[in-house]
Formats: C-alpha cells, sequence, structure tokens
C-alpha cells in the first residue's frame, strides 16, 4: 500500500549558534526509538538553521538609513528592522501599510525577507537588546552539510529539506514552502509523460519541495508546541545530487505577476 | 508520537456521471483491509468530484465568441477551448502565449478556469468528439454532500478536502490547493498565541487547506499511475461545520499583486 508518514522529532533542544544540528535531531530520532532508513526526507523550521548558524541580528546595533526611514513610515514598523530587511534584500517590490514584500538576496519572493522575531531567545532585553533571525545565507548549502552529516552519523541517504512558511498572491493565509533541499528533485518534470488514457501531458511541473514543505509544516505548528523537524517517510522521490530547492523560484522575467506592464486586458 | 499518514486509496475505478462516489471510495478502502476512523480526512482530486456531477463539456458543441477567438491568437489555443474557458470566468487576468490566467466562477485565480482534458475519457473521438472537465459548480457544496454521505455509510465524522493544482507567482511548479472542503476549519488564525518564549505572534494565518491539498497531492500524482483519492489519518484539525475553502481565497482588493496600479517604489 502506498503510504507516507510524517513523524514529528519531539523534545528537540533550544539551538545555538555552532550547534551540531544534525547530530541533535539524530539523537532525537533515536530517543524516539527510530533509527533513519535509506530514502527518509528530514524537513527543518528555517529557524533552527539559521540560529545554528548565527544567523542573527541585534537591532540594538542597526543604524537606520534614509531609504529605511522612509519605508518604516509607510510601513509602520521599527526603521531599524526595516533597514535589517533592507539589507537582506535585492529589490523593494511592495511596500504598503503592515506589507512589505522583497526579493531576497537568495532569489525568494516573500514579506520581510524571512526576518523574524518569533521562537528567538531575547538575551540582555532589559538592555535594549533585540533579536531577529535572517534566513540562512545559502539554505541549498545548509541542505547539503545536513545531508553529508546525517550520511556519516547514520550511513543512510537521507534527502534534506529547509521550510518556512510564505504569504501568496491570490490565497489567503501562509503555506510551507522549500528555502533550500539536498538529495532531492524539487521541481518534477512531468512534461511528455501520458495520463491513464494515453493523453499527452502539457505543461505538468510540480513543486514536489514545495508540496514536501507543506506537508511538513502541517506538523511543526507555529506556537508554544512548535516542532522545528518532520521525518518524512516512504515518499519515493526522485534522488537528485546536487539542484537543490533554487529550481523552485521563478526567473523574475518569467514572472507576469510580477512585471505586469505588458499585461493585456481582454 | 505526533505522527500524520497519507494513504493511497487503491483502484478507485472510473467514474461517471452520477456515480456514488463516496461509496465507492468507502469500498475501495475497505478492500484495503481499512476503516474509516473519526478525525480522518478524505482528499479528493478535483477531476473525480467534476466527472461524478457531469461536469464535461463536448468541444464540438461549443461555438466560439469573437472575443474567444481574438483571445485564442495571442494563447495559441483552440478558440473552442477559450470559449469554455471564458464561460468558466468571471474576469480575464492575464493572456500571453500558453498562459492564460482568469478569475473563476467560483472566484480561484488559476490557469484556464481549471478547465482540462488530462484523465478523461473521449468516448466519440473518432467523429470529433472531444470532451474537456470542468471545475465542480461550487466545490464547498460538493465536499458538504460527500462528507455527509461519508457519515451515512461509516457512522464516522470525516472531514473532506477537494483537490486542484495551480501554478503560482514567484515559484516554478504546481502545487496542490484545496478547492473546497467540509469538516476542518482550512485558515486557520494564530494571531494573539505566543512562541515558545512567549512572544505574541504577528500575522500569522496559516492555510491548512492548503497544505493538507498539497500533502494529499504528494501521493495522487498525476501520470498513469494516477491516485484520485487520499486518506489523510492523524491531523488534529480544527473541526468546523460550514467554512468550506472560501476563506482560502484572498479577495481581489487586498490583493496587491492582481491590482498593482498602487504600488509604491523606493
Amino acid at each position: 500500500m502506498s503510504q507516507v508518514q510524517l513523524i514529528a522529532l519531539e523534545h528537540v533542544p533550544l539551538i545555538n549558534q555552532g550547534a551540531d544540528l544534525a547530530a541533535l535531531l539524530f539523537d532525537c530520532l533515536l530517543q524516539q526509538g527510530l533509527h533513519f532508513e535509506d530514502g527518509d526526507i528530514l524537513a527543518l523550521a528555517q529557524k533552527i538553521v539559521s540560529k545554528s548558524e548565527g544567523r542573527l541580528v541585534n537591532l540594538k546595533q542597526v543604524v537606520p538609513s534614509e531609504r529605511a526611514l522612509t519605508i518604516a513610515v509607510v510601513y509602520g514598523k521599527d526603521p531599524r528592522h526595516v533597514q535589517v530587511i533592507l539589507d537582506e534584500s535585492r529589490e523593494v517590490i511592495w511596500v504598503s501599510p503592515g506589507i512589505f514584500v522583497v526579493e531576497t538576496q537568495q532569489g525568494y519572493v516573500c514579506a520581510n525577507a524571512g526576518v523574524d522575531r518569533s521562537n528567538i531567545e531575547q538575551p540582555g532585553a532589559a538592555q535594549g537588546d533585540e533579536w531577529l533571525a535572517l534566513l540562512p545565507e545559502n539554505p541549498d548549502r545548509s541542505a547539503a552539510n545536513l545531508r553529508q552529516r546525517l550520511l556519516e552519523l547514520s550511513g543512510k541517504e537521507i534527502a534534506v529539506i529547509i521550510n518556512d512558511t510564505h504569504g501568496r498572491p491570490f490565497r489567503m493565509g501562509g503555506i510551507g514552502v522549500c528555502l533550500g533541499s539536498a538529495g532531492l528533485e524539487t521541481l518534477v518534470d512531468k512534461r511528455g509523460e501520458r495520463d491513464m488514457f494515453g493523453y499527452v501531458l502539457q505543461g505538468t511541473q510540480v513543486a514536489t519541495g514545495d508540496e514536501l514543505a507543506a506537508a511538513a509544516s502541517l506538523i511543526m505548528g507555529q506556537s508554544s508546541e512548535a516542532v522545528p523537524a518532520v521525518l518524512i517517510r516512504g515518499y519515493h522521490y526522485r534522488p537528485a545530487s546536487d539542484s537543490g530547492a533554487a529550481p523552485l523560484v521563478r526567473p523574475a522575467a518569467t514572472d507576469v505577476f510580477r512585471y505586469p506592464a505588458n499585461r493585456k486586458l481582454f
């Protein structure tokens, strides 16, 4: 029977900079009486990857630029926070009260460049320190490192995805997306395959990496019972050694909703 | 241990207009040695719901309008096919070669109004008949009817979602989305909940219905081994009796990527 399991990793400790994240999660799984198997997928919340890589910024040390001050008025948030977002961005796509959409340095189009305060320890808060987490600098590289370390620890071929939650045009609510990955094809091309009656499928590319991330996100939640890692077992993915999640990012030039100047009305 | 299972329903027969879809799927599950349980979620591919409801059109009987002929030149497809899409649409949002994005009568923004030829039997093909499937007229109503029938058959409270695959701005590849649902909250509001350090979460609405649809879509595939129904077991959803998937549709007026005239540059 074709069956996929989504298993929460329990009792994941707080993650500090320099932590051996793969080893910590390997131990968590062991303590649940489980072992990694070939073909498993480990989904990690972006936040724990960022923390292990020390991708944190203290707002107290940020000096906002003129541009950050201007945007902060429209956006309605702390100009220093805006400056951090700008530092993480290639392009500002949209600003209005409460909405700040950019293209990040990594190429994702998302709110606030993924800069986020939730689930971050706040040492020094009484002295005005305020810590924000940034996205991993290169989530595909992070995923490849984690996959390599998991192979060393377990002797098993384990694919890795790194999750975040993005808002979307047309649809309400955030959804899990795949920021980085290693070991599996994230964008699966079914063009040319035939349907159940032999009809050749047209233009069917499936964002498998994002579907896996959305599935893992169901388990992760975002509140005080946060589960920052999920084991996906039984999904027959297409192995891939090096493409990562980069193919999931739509090139801006092909994105009619990003540059709608040529939009035609009928 | 928190664990969710995604289970493919096997050997689902071809679905004809008027089929008792819930009863057919109930039997498929029985033949796999499984029974429905309270709290299960049944995800159905839109295509089998449409077929059971007779939502099929024969292109041979379609006469394209002037508008359809104009759009067909830009889009590069059969004007009769374009006419069917227009009949299913409230608004044309984007047309370019190979891309035709509309708002459907149900309010979804998607390519081709969900009108699709794949996995459709083609009786009369030799006489020029060509059948296309339309989306269910009201997927939330379809889901509510299926849920009610599953309750009659099994005595269990089973939530239902109806899946389709949509393309997206910013990201490559299609992903499973929830067109209709019954019995669960599809848009879960976590605003005001606290994170693991007591920080109050800002603006966090989670599109749980879409995440469930994406998870189910992993199992469904779209080729000759198509699995048109998936049982999701072990996910602790928030029960809801009547909201359906409608809350997942972003009101056009709040969608900055749909009407970008006021977009500000910085």
